[in-house]
């Protein structure tokens, strides 16, 4: 008893993606994820429909199928086949069309495309971050949405280019390191720029084993080490007044999310 | 009139946004975006009713609310505010439930968070793409899912890191250069993984474009050069039979979507 899930569109299918996943993730089930983006032919339909109903007469599970689509003829074409089907926005514009009395206009490559407003926002944001990571320039502080600090390795760079990439919010960030430790302060550039700046810290644990898997067995990754910066780092934090956050059980998603809502930043992309 | 549509979530409020922003994208009405992400407390569910009613009153028009909850509590407390109202994973989770015959066992923080097994894939593939951008190494090409090659400013460092974040890909990317172009072939390093290489090219006066906004007026961002250094690598390209796409009017997303599925490469995250 095998599952398939098939995400469809003529656009990146990110969308499909995201809801199919949400909701399967909640069923107890092994699932063999498909994802077939840029279906713009009636050839490549008819394949994707061959597809679909060869995994039914294989495993004996309807497939789940999540799909958008613009062209009308193609939405018709996978609901007829063996599947369990859903065209993902349509359970919302029915009530919305209603409300509003307007009808929607689907349009390819409305979302996740390069003709959003905010695109050149999220180029220009992740040139910004990596001309700004790890504090190897710190002059540009004036042009930064917010400046990421913390200890080495307790998630600055992944979510400095998730902000840029997914929002279009500049981040910079600057590491403390060992030998600011013992008079741990802010630098000129950094106290200028004092109401941008969000503090992360880890617990030393987690720290230890990152670090560890990149310098194995040195002073960097001992335990007695991760500690006392982190110890540092938070007093510094307290002592200033930066708000910070304990990333040791958030992922990337989860540590841009509270940064944005707890700094109030403006997003250029939804 | 004016419109708000608010996300709301004990997590991220990611999947709510994305279905949210996708079906509300289609109607040419203004709107004011609002995430909530993280509601996790009784308080902060009643202190979000009151910000919604309270939309509704300034402006006139119920506001739009896409939630995901874990909490039937938070869920029913969202619902009786005046709005219109979708709990956006529902639509989906009735009929999958009747035909798997299992209720569904809605999760807090299981899509977008740090305990999906894939988290550490994207990290690492992260501090891959930073080490093997723009062809400082060329040594790790083995451990490469995928090395992207292009002109400089063809979109080949955005694409890489999106890899990586989004799907924990491994992802090199090489330029070629000016000092290329009177004999352009690939390396030694490249050859040896050549069904890796995925060729991106762009239109002259796009990429002419983006360059002049980094040197203006340079010979770098003359269109004269952009057409040469495009006409000899996609010469390269072709005399070598690396499958490539035009980045011209396609966003990251996009080009990710392509190179994932024209490459075959397996994502170690949906």
């Amino acid at each position: 008893m095998s599952h398939t899930a098939f995400y469809i569109s003529d656009g990146t299918a990110i969308t499909a993606e995201v809801i199919g996943h949400a909701t399967l993730s909640q069923y107890p089930i092994e699932i063999e994820h498909i994802t077939s983006p840029f279906i713009e032919t009636e050839a490549q339909a008819l394949h994707l429909c061959d597809q679909i109903n060869i995994r039914y007469k294989t495993t004996g599970n309807r497939p789940f199928v999540f799909f958008t689509f613009v062209e009308k003829a193609f939405k018709r074409l996978i609901k007829q086949t063996d599947s369990i089907c859903f065209d993902v926005l349509s359970p919302f514009t029915k009530e919305i069309t209603q409300v509003l009395n307007i009808e929607p206009t689907p349009k390819l490559h409305r979302t996740h495309s390069i003709h959003e407003e905010s695109y050149d926002h999220r180029i220009g944001a992740m040139n910004y971050a990596l001309a700004n990571d790890d504090g190897q320039t710190t002059q540009h502080y004036d042009d930064a949405d917010v400046i990421l600090v913390g200890v080495s390795r307790s998630g600055k760079t992944p979510t400095s280019l998730y902000l840029a990439l997914q929002y279009g919010i500049k981040a910079a960030n600057y590491p403390f390191i060992e030998d600011d430790m013992d008079d741990l302060k802010l630098s000129n550039d950094l106290k200028q720029n004092k109401k941008k700046i969000f503090g992360l810290t880890i617990e030393p644990a987690r720290l230890a084993a990152i670090r560890h898997e990149r310098y194995a067995n040195s002073k960097y990754a001992s335990i007695r080490q991760c500690r006392m910066e982190l110890r540092e780092v938070e007093r510094m934090y307290k002592k200033n007044k930066i708000p910070y956050i304990n990333t040791t059980h958030f992922s990337v998603e989860e540590i841009s999310a509270k940064v944005i809502s707890e700094m109030g930043l403006e997003r250029h992309k939804y």
